[in-house]
């Protein structure tokens, strides 16, 4: 058996949705930087780890792989207090975490990584990307405005899945300024998982 | 107490998921169709039970709606063989479901939409739409190769949500004639769920 292991990019929302789990779980692991733009996630001896060439991956213990960053968070997380009890509660959990990767991420992701890492002017951006961002963050909004969390009472994995582009939205252009409720639930799950910038 | 629910377009992959399950389990169950291009999922009635304006939506036996396809999935095959028992084998059953949604789905199906639903022809869609479907597929066959199914020897959900779309892929153009693995997959799948056209 050796240490966890996980390969990740920081400037990754995905990756360090593994990262902000494990530190609060005060779980021990070994982090290994990939950097998606130095194209370190499509070499042969990464490609054989994880054929999809995507980051974070997670080597368990036993040596064995696993993708995807949300499976990542379900496994990793299973018996804690971050996974609700209630079957329904623990439905509305995986929901907003399939919801964040159709609908949330591939906007509110990419447009930070094209105006961040790849140059371009956020006034550039494809307008129907930037309308699909805003109606996610929008919705998200809507959704934190009871409170406190996404699902019950309690940070839940939902939460962590759906902080990491919200909270750097700005940096692709998206403004939060509309959005109160979003950005009181930002700050609430970021004093949940202590992440410092 | 009423009967479980499900708002589904027939011809959508995402809501057949949902169908082929309850089938499968043998639990009784209304659908009520609703069309996605006759705007039925954007009504107010709609937007009020799933503010995402998504089919499939599950109405439970308590009155909760539940959306996701691969959230009620796994939500209505809690304690069913389709889950595996393992924490590894759950986890990478998981990896795949989400794969799905973002490195699947969003080729695939849509391919086949703008060509079967919305009469493009499929030499006028995007090229880097075809590559990246052509990419899920080639990753797709090359996982189902070891056969019989994706995680473990029996069908679990990841094979019900992959099926969906790649048994359909070439009403959007996407030519399975290079993909002898996939193709037998799909028929293995096909014949676990009892699915005929």
């Amino acid at each position: 058996m050796s240490r966890l292991t996980v390969y990740g990019d920081s400037i990754s929302g995905n990756c360090l949705k593994v990262k902000w789990l494990l530190d609060h779980l005060g779980r021990p692991y070994r982090w290994i930087e990939t950097g998606v733009l130095d194209g370190e996630t499509r070499t042969p001896a990464f490609l054989a780890l994880n054929p999809a060439g995507q980051v974070p991956l997670a080597v368990l213990e036993d040596g064995r792989p696993l993708a995807q960053s949300n499976a990542i968070l379900l496994h990793l997380a299973e018996g804690s207090a971050l996974i609700p009890a209630g079957a329904y509660d623990r439905a509305k959990m995986l929901e907003w975490m399939f919801w964040e990767q159709y609908s949330h991420e591939p906007y509110v992701a990419v447009a930070r990584f094209q105006v961040r890492y790849l140059g371009r002017a956020s006034a550039d951006l494809e307008p129907r990307l930037i309308e699909r961002a805003h109606a996610a963050l929008r919705r998200l909004d809507e959704a934190a405005t009871p409170g406190p969390f996404l699902v019950g009472d309690a940070c839940t994995l939902a939460d962590i899945a759906l902080v990491a582009y919200s909270r750097v939205a700005p940096e692709g252009g998206l403004d939060l300024a509309p959005y109160a409720a979003l950005r009181a639930w930002i700050g609430r799950v970021e004093a949940a998982l202590a992440i410092r910038d």
